[in-house]
C-alpha cells in the first residue's frame, strides 16, 4: 500500500530565505540554549549515574506527578535536535555532548536492558506498574528517536545498541505470549519510534513490537482492560481516574482498540503520535483496516476539531480534545507538540495516498502553530497557542515540561524532510520556498533545485536535471487555498488542472528543463463553520499558507475591538524589516468609540465607530514584541 | 443618614397577577417540596439530636469540603420562608414542623451557647479554628434570620431567645476585649442577619456585633491577619490556600479593611452580603465612609462586573469575579444567590438615597437572574444562571449544596416588601405589578393601591386613600429603561419629570385621588460595552425590566446561528398559555444553511442565509420545557 516515500531531510539542501533563517536558529540558538536549560533545570543531571537526582530537582505539579517522570523523553528529544543539526554542519562540542549523554545513559542501563533514569534511581520496584500514567514507554520512544538520528547523522551505533537492547527488554516484558504482560503505552509515541528504527535497520524486530502496541491497544476481547488490571495490581481503584469522567481510558485513546476509532478524543500529543504510526503501519502491512480508521480520524479532526491555526485540543484540562466545533480562542489550549504530531501524522498519509489535502494540512499546521511555537530569537517557546489574548498570554523561555520546545527544534532541524516525496516514477513536490534535492527515480537520479521566496512570494521556479533524459511524473502540489494557480514548462503555459491536488506533468525529461509555477499569494478571508459558536460573526485573515492575527503593536484602535467590514479591501505590504522580514495585511476597520460607554455597561444603542487601520501579521509571529492583547477571528 | 425605610412585605398585599402567581407557586409547592427535600437529603435530619448523622448521609465534594458544613443555614433558610408563608396564611402543619426544628436546635445549643450541628456532633474541640473557610458563622447568621422572620409571623419568641443565646456567645467570643478572638466571618451573612435582629428587638447589642464585624474585617492594624494568625494555629500553612493565587483573601473580602475596597471581587455572594450589611450599618451609624465606600462597589459592580440579566459573579473557580468585562455567557457562573443578595443590597441602598439606579438594578436582578433560578413548577432550580447553553444545562430537583434554592423562595414569599418605600412625609413606590398597603406617612395613614398587569403591560393605576386630607410627596419610580412614560392626576396630564429617576407629587391628596402611569413597553435592543469580547458583535432583546433569550424550543434556526438584523423589526406577542402567561418577542432573522459547510471547517466565504423568524422568551423563563439551546446574546 506504501506507494510513496518521504525523502530524508538529510538528501535535501534547504536554500530558500523563509527557512533558511528558521533553520540557522535553529541550528545556531535553539539547540545550544536548549542544553543549557536541560542543565539548569536538572533534566540534563537527572540522567547522571549513579549520583540520584538531589530532591529539590524535582519540582512536584499540582497533579502530585513528578516532572521527572517525563524527562528522559527530553534528553531523547534534544539528541535527536542535535543529530540533525549534526547531518547539517559538523560541530564537535555538541557530537561531544551527546557522547557524554550516551555514555549516562549506558551506565543507567540496567542489566535486563531496561532503561528509565526516574524509576531506576526512585522505585526501581515499581517499573512497568503503571503504563497508564506513567511515560516510560514514552521516554523509551523518544531515546529511541534520538538514537536512530544520532546513528543516522555519525553512522555510530552505540546509542542505537543500548536502544535496541532496551526495545528487547520491552518486547520480552510485554507481549500475548507466555508470562508476557499484555500492556501497552498509556502516552503513544514509541510506536512511530520502532518504525523509524524499522526504517533504520530493517530489523523486523522493531515493527513487529509497534504492531502489537497499535492492535493490542484498547483491547478487551477476553480481557481486562490493560489499565484496569495494572490499576488492581496497584492495589488502586481504577474508578479513581482523573479522565474517567471523560469516557474511561478516551485520553490515552485506549478506550477501544484502534481500528474502531473514528473520532479523535483525549490527549491531542497522544492521539495525533497514535495516528501518524497507524498510518506507517497501515503502509507496512498493507492494512485496509488500518488506513481506513486513519481516513475516518482524519475527517474528525480536520472537519469538526482544529483551530484555524492548524491547532488541535481545545482543552487545558485533559491537553486534548472536547467536543465537536468546541473552539474557544481566548482559552485555546492548542498545545505546540500537538501540531507537530499533526505534520508527522500528515506526511505519512501522503504516503499512502498523494492527495493534497494531507499536504495543505501539513503546511497550514507547520507554518502557524509550529512555528508560533518558536520565538524569532530562537529561546522562547509557546506551549499553549491561544488565538485571543488580552494581553496576558506570554512566552515560556523555559517549561516544566519542556515537550514543546524540543518538539519545534527537531522539526525545524529536519523540515527539509516534508518537502518531497517519490514513487518508482514520479516525485511530488509537497512544499514549496526553495530546497534543492537529488532524487532516485525511474532507475536513476534526478536533481531539483526548487527557489523561491515562498510562501512571501508565490512565483516558484523548479530546475528539473535527471542524469540523463528520463521519463517520469513531476507532480507539483497546487494548494487547496490558491485561486488562478499558473504554471509553465520551459515558458510555454501548462494547463493546470489537478489529480487530487497535484500538478502532474508526466514526460521525458532532460537537463535544462525549468518549470515555473505562480500560486497567487493575496490576502483572503476565511470564516468558521456556523457550529463554531466562539467565531460567529467573525473573520479570520489569511494569505496562502499563513493565517493572521492583528496584534495591539502595530494598531492603534484595541484589536479587540477591531471590526472588519466585509466589504473592506484588504491590501498586503512587505516589511522587510519587522521580525525579520514578512508581509503585513492591513485594511480600512472601525473600532467603537469610548465616550458614550463611560459609567454605562450596556446601552440601547452601539457608540459610534472610529475609522481605524487594521494591520495583521502572520499568526507565527505574534509575541515577538513582548506580550500584548492579539487576535485572530476578528469582528466583521 | 437613613431617610428612607423599607416597608415590611408583611404591610404589602400582592394582587396583581405576575407575582400573585409566584407567590402562590412558592406557598404551595416551593416550600413544602423544600422540606420534603431537606428530610430527603439528611440535612433536616443532620439537625436532629443526639443522634450524630450517619456517615452516608454526608455527602463529600470534590474539594473535600463536607457539605454538612453548609446545611445549618439551610434549615435556618427554610425556616425563614415557611415563617413568610405562615405571615401569608395560617398553615398548622408547617407551624408545627418549624416547632419540631427550633425543638431540635434548643437541644442542639451547648449550655455556653453555641449551636452548630456539624461541630457540635463531629468535632467540638475545633468549633471557632476556621473561620475563613467552615461556615459557622454563615449558619449563625442563616439560622438568626430564620428567627426573626418567625417571631414576625408568630409573634413567639422561643427560637428568637435561642439565637440571642448563641449570639451572646459569639459577642463574647470574638471582639477586641481582653481575652477575645479578633477575628469574623469567613463567609459573610449574619452582618446583616445581626442587623435585622437589632430591628426586629431594637437590643442594640446585634448592631455593635454587626458593627464590629465589618469594621474589622480585614484588618491588619498592628495585628497579623486573623485568617493568617488562625491558620497558624491551626498548625497550617497560612499561604497553602486554595484561593491565594487571586489575592490573599479577595475571595472573601477581607482583603483589605472594607472602607478601603473599591472593586467588587471574590466570591459574589459573599461580597453581595457584606455589601447589604454595609449599607445597613452606613445608614445606622450615619457613617459617610461606610457610604462612600458602598457608593464606589456599587459602581464597580454595575459598570463592570454584572451581566445584562442582573447576574454577578462569572467564574465556577471562586464562585465570584474575576477582571473587569470579563463576562463569558457559555460558562457563566452567575449564582443566583448572588443576585438574590443584590436585591438586599439594592433595596439598602434605596434607603440610603431614594435614587432610581437602585431600584433600577434590584428590579433587574430580582426579574430576571433571581427568578430564573425558580422553575415555573417551582420545585426546579437554577444555580448557576448561564447565558447560552448549547443544550446540556439543566434545571436541578435539588443541590447538594441546596443555598440557592431557599434562597429564591425566600425572597419570592417576601416580594411585597420591595415595592414600597417611605420617608417622613414621602411615599416612594420602587415596583410595580399590583400591590396594596397601608402606611404611615405625615402623621397618619395612606392605602395605596397599585393595580397593573406589569411587566405584561405598562399601564399602571394608583388609587391613594389618606385617613384625611394632607400632604405628602407620592414618588413614583420611572425607569431608566422607559422612553415615553406618561403620568395623569385624576384624569389630568402630569408632566413626567424626574429627580434621581423618581416623578414626585406633593399635594394634598385625599380620599378618591387616582395617578395613572403609562410606562410604554416596546421590544428594545442592548448592546454591551466593547470590552465585554464575548459579546461584541452581539445584541440582546428587552423589553421592560425583562431580558429575553431565544430558546430552540420557540425557533426552527439552531438558536446559536440566529443573526437578527440590525433594521429588524421588533415585535412582542402575548401568549396567554405559553409558560403561565407571558409576552414574546418576534423578530425577522437569518441563519447559515448547512449544505455548503458540509465536510468544510473553515472556508473563504459564507453559506447563504436562510430567512426565519426568531422568537424570544423572557429569560426567567428558559428551561421550563426541558434543557435546549438558548442564547442571550444574539449575533446582530
Amino acid at each position: 500500500m506504501r506507494t510513496y516515500h518521504s525523502v530524508p531531510f538529510s538528501d535535501v539542501t534547504i536554500t530558500g530565505d523563509f527557512w533558511r533563517e528558521r533553520l540557522d536558529t535553529v541550528l545556531e540558538k535553539t539547540i545550544l540554549s536548549q542544553l543549557k536549560k536541560l542543565e539548569e533545570s536538572g533534566i540534563r543531571g537527572s540522567i547522571k549515574l549513579p549520583k540520584p537526582v538531589p530532591p529539590l530537582t524535582i519540582p512536584r505539579q499540582p497533579s502530585g506527578f513528578t516532572v521527572q517522570y517525563f524527562w528522559d523523553s527530553d534528553i531523547g528529544k534534544w539528541i535527536e535536535a542535535a543529530a540533525y543539526a549534526l547531518s547539517h554542519r559538523h560541530d564537535a562540542a555538541i557530537e561531544a555532548e551527546v557522547e557524554a549523554m550516551i555514555d549516562d545513559l549506558e551506565a543507567a542501563q540496567q542489566p535486563d536492558g531496561y532503561l528509565n533514569c526516574f524509576y531506576t534511581e526512585r522505585e526501581p520496584e515499581n517499573r512497568w506498574t503503571n503504563l497508564r500514567d506513567n511515560h516510560e514507554m514514552y521516554n523509551a520512544g523518544h531515546l529511541l528517536e534520538g538514537a536512530v538520528a544520532y546513528y543516522h547523522a555519525t553512522g555510530r551505533d552505540r546509542f542505537l545498541t543500548i536502544m535496541e537492547r532496551y526495545m528487547d527488554h520491552i518486547a520480552a516484558t510485554f507481549g500475548r505470549g507466555e508470562g508476557q504482560k499484555r500492556g501497552y503505552p498509556g502516552h503513544q509515541e514509541i510506536e512511530l519510534a520502532l518504525i523509524r528504527a524499522f526504517h533504520a535497520t530493517g530489523k523486523e524486530k522493531f515493527r513487529d513490537l509497534a504492531t502489537y502496541f497499535i492492535d493490542e491497544r484498547g483491547n478487551t476481547d477476553g480481557v481486562e482492560h490493560y489499565f484496569t488490571q495494572e490499576a488492581k495490581a496497584r492495589g488502586a481503584d481504577p474508578a479513581k481516574y482523573h479522565f474517567a469522567a471523560s469516557g474511561m481510558y478516551e485520553y490515552s485513546q485506549a478506550h477501544i482498540p484502534v481500528r474502531q476509532q473514528t473520532k479523535v478524543v483525549g490527549h491531542a500529543v497522544r492521539a495525533m503520535y497514535m495516528y501518524a504510526a497507524m498510518a506507517d503501519l497501515a503502509a507496512e502491512h498493507d492494512d485496509a483496516g488500518l488506513k481506513a480508521a486513519c481516513e475516518a480520524l482524519w475527517k474528525d479532526a480536520t472537519e469538526k476539531r482544529m483551530y484555524v491555526t492548524g491547532g488541535f485540543g481545545p482543552s487545558a484540562h485533559n491537553e486534548g480534545f472536547t467536543k465537536d466545533y468546541d473552539l474557544p480562542n481566548d482559552t485555546a489550549y492548542a498545545e505546540t507538540c500537538a501540531s507537530v504530531a499533526m505534520v508527522f501524522w500528515a506526511a505519512r498519509m501522503l504516503n499512502l495516498d498523494l492527495d493534497g489535502q494531507y499536504a495543505d494540512m501539513l503546511e497550514l499546521a507547520l507554518y502557524n502553530t509550529c512555528l508560533a511555537g518558536l520565538s524569532c530569537d530562537g529561546t522562547h517557546y509557546f506551549y499553549d497557542n491561544k488565538l485571543e489574548s488580552d494581553g496576558s498570554h506570554d512566552r515560556w523561555a523555559w517549561h516544566m515540561c519542556p515537550c514543546c520546545t524540543m518538539n519545534v527544534s527537531r522539526l525545524v532541524a529536519s523540515v527539509a524532510g516534508y518537502f518531497y516525496g517519490r514513487s518508482e516514477d514520479e516525485i511530488a513536490v509537497h512544499l514549496y520556498g526553495g530546497a534543492t534535492a537529488t532524487l532516485p527515480v525511474a532507475g536513476g537520479r534526478v536533481t531539483l533545485e526548487e527557489t523561491s521566496d515562498y510562501p512571501r512570494d508565490g512565483r516558484v521556479r523548479i530546475a528539473v536535471t535527471p542524469d540523463g533524459a528520463r521519463p517520469f511524473t513531476l507532480s507539483l502540489r497546487i494548494p487547496a487555498w490558491c485561486d488562478g494557480a499558473a504554471a509553465s514548462l520551459n515558458g510555454e503555459a501548462v494547463e493546470v488542472t489537478t489529480e487530487r491536488g497535484y500538478l502532474k506533468i508526466r514526460r521525458d525529461w532532460s537537463a535544462g528543463d525549468v518549470v515555473e509555477l505562480d500560486l497567487p499569494l493575496v490576502p483572503g478571508r476565511l470564516y468558521a463553520h456556523p457550529d463554531v459558536t466562539r467565531d460567529a460573526g467573525r473573520v479570520a485573515l489569511r494569505r496562502g499558507p499563513l493565517v493572521y492575527c492583528a496584534e495591539q503593536h502595530d494598531n492603534d484602535a484595541p484589536v479587540l475591538r477591531l471590526r472588519l467590514p466585509e466589504d473592506a479591501p484588504l491590501t498586503d505590504r512587505r516589511a522587510p524589516d519587522l521580525l525579520g522580514g514578512t508581509v503585513l495585511i492591513d485594511a480600512p476597520a472601525r473600532a467603537e468609540e469610548d465616550g458614550p460607554w463611560a459609567h454605562a455597561l450596556y446601552r440601547s444603542r452601539r457608540a459610534p465607530e472610529t475609522e481605524t487601520t487594521l494591520t495583521a501579521v502572520p499568526y507565527y509571529l505574534w509575541c515577538n514584541r513582548g506580550a500584548n492583547p492579539m487576535q485572530v477571528w476578528l469582528l466583521e
